[in-house]
């Protein structure tokens, strides 16, 4: 099932995805998908009738985002760096989270660099304490995609990447949650970045250095991943950062990222 | 006010504290101390007699933990660094926090240094997006003590910070918010942290780099600040880590932090 959130009449609801239509489903008023996935069991029914005028906004709002650095070969080669030995685990404020088709806001009295990453985001659905890397992926509710938008000049400037990587909507997600059984490997999606048509990134899920089962696993033994966090999974080669001039997102521009089998999230740069 | 959750026949309450003494607030079943907050407006009535057998424990669930590094000119001192010429952002997972009197369970799979930051913290009452200096305590809630518990040796590793600040029960938070109306000026506060009695820091708040008011300002131009988030304003000199020979605690350590006016936070630490 692709689960996400539909705002409709100005009130955001969780829904279905299918076929393209937005079905309503069956929750008391004011419950959130980060509700339905704290609850576990049998999602609720959803409406047989699309929902009228409804557009997706993000998910979910995650309880905390978990990030891994350098994870793809690809992009360990391309920054000249040595691959990492264990996962190197960053975050993004929650409150940068955005949906597909929602503007991007940059301020450039904080920022002059702004970069793209495409990653594979996990969504949790199962407490995770000090899980096995065989038991890890029964924690998962299902996937997304995110863009992990980064002022590369704080996030270096700061050496904590934590305020860089989180200035408001510099996190695109969705455009739904694919549910866990319709994944059938999390180690072999597509995923790529475009900017104004132009691809980017361009790579697969295979190239990562650490699994989706062994990330979680690894968080899971130093803090508990909790129902509706999400796990950012890390970005391939191809960031505007390592390129030879330096590229950077300018105003107007749009940036579409997108997993295979998941969907597409795109969002427009404006200055503010 | 003094407000805080009690934990009463295994249920959280939000409840004042008066001399020693807690009163249930008058609320609606499973309401947190985190819906008063991002509710605004007055606090609810509490109950003329005490609850029966109810114990502290933390007062809230942040939203997001924003903490300040190297903001004490002590600290600063006592390390060698730069004084820094702006806040330096780094942060602490939710899923850390602990209350008054909880153990803090140290894996010696994942640490061998684990060390005490005393620090005074600011809980966020009403959304700050881009504030003044002169407004941003208007967006206080209350101020309540937090141990910002890190595993040295995983910060360094890893040059993020995240996870050795996020290790379960890395973050006792307490024992109760003391409503901003209270604190006459936070930047006039004693703060100290004792390890089995013994005083290894000892300052004042203000010894602080960037004041509280500087901080919220500066982080909302960042990113937005959202009610229930909590705002740690860095630690004082006398971390155990910036000892000769440095200092670690070891189990049945029995760690307490207290800030002038607020209370005492104190913590016995086990091994896991």
């Amino acid at each position: 099932m692709r689960i996400g959130t539909a705002i409709s009449n100005g009130t955001p609801t969780p829904v279905v995805e299918r076929d393209g239509a937005l079905h309503a489903l069956d929750v008391a008023a004011g419950s959130t998908v980060a509700d339905l996935v704290a609850a576990g069991g049998a999602l609720p029914a959803a409406a047989a009738e699309p929902l009228d005028g409804a557009t997706l906004t993000a998910p979910l709002r995650p309880g905390k985002i978990v990030a891994i650095g350098l994870n793809y070969m690809d992009h360990v080669r391309e920054t000249g760096l040595d691959k990492p030995t264990a996962p190197l685990v960053f975050t993004k404020f929650t409150t940068s989270v955005i949906g597909d088709g929602e503007e991007v806001r940059v301020d450039r009295a904080i920022t002059e660099r702004v970069d793209w990453e495409v990653e594979l985001a996990a969504v949790i659905g199962k407490t995770a304490t000090r899980v096995s890397v065989d038991d890890a992926l029964s924690h998962v509710f299902g996937y997304t995609v995110a863009n992990d938008i980064s002022a590369r000049d704080v996030q270096f400037a700061d050496g904590q990447w934590v305020r860089g990587k989180s200035l408001d909507t510099f996190c695109p997600l969705g455009p739904v949650i694919v549910t866990a059984d319709e994944i059938a490997d999390p180690q072999a999606l597509g995923l790529w970045t475009r900017v104004n048509g132009e691809t980017v990134q361009d790579s697969n899920t295979k190239e990562m250095v650490f699994s989706v089962a062994e990330l979680i696993s690894f968080c899971s033994h130093s803090f508990t991943l909790e129902p509706g966090d999400v796990v950012l999974t890390g970005t391939p080669w191809g960031c505007g950062e390592f390129m030879d001039p330096i590229r950077s997102l300018a105003a107007g521009d749009r940036v579409e990222v997108e997993v295979e089998g998941i969907g597409t999230v795109a969002n427009t740069v404006v200055e503010i």
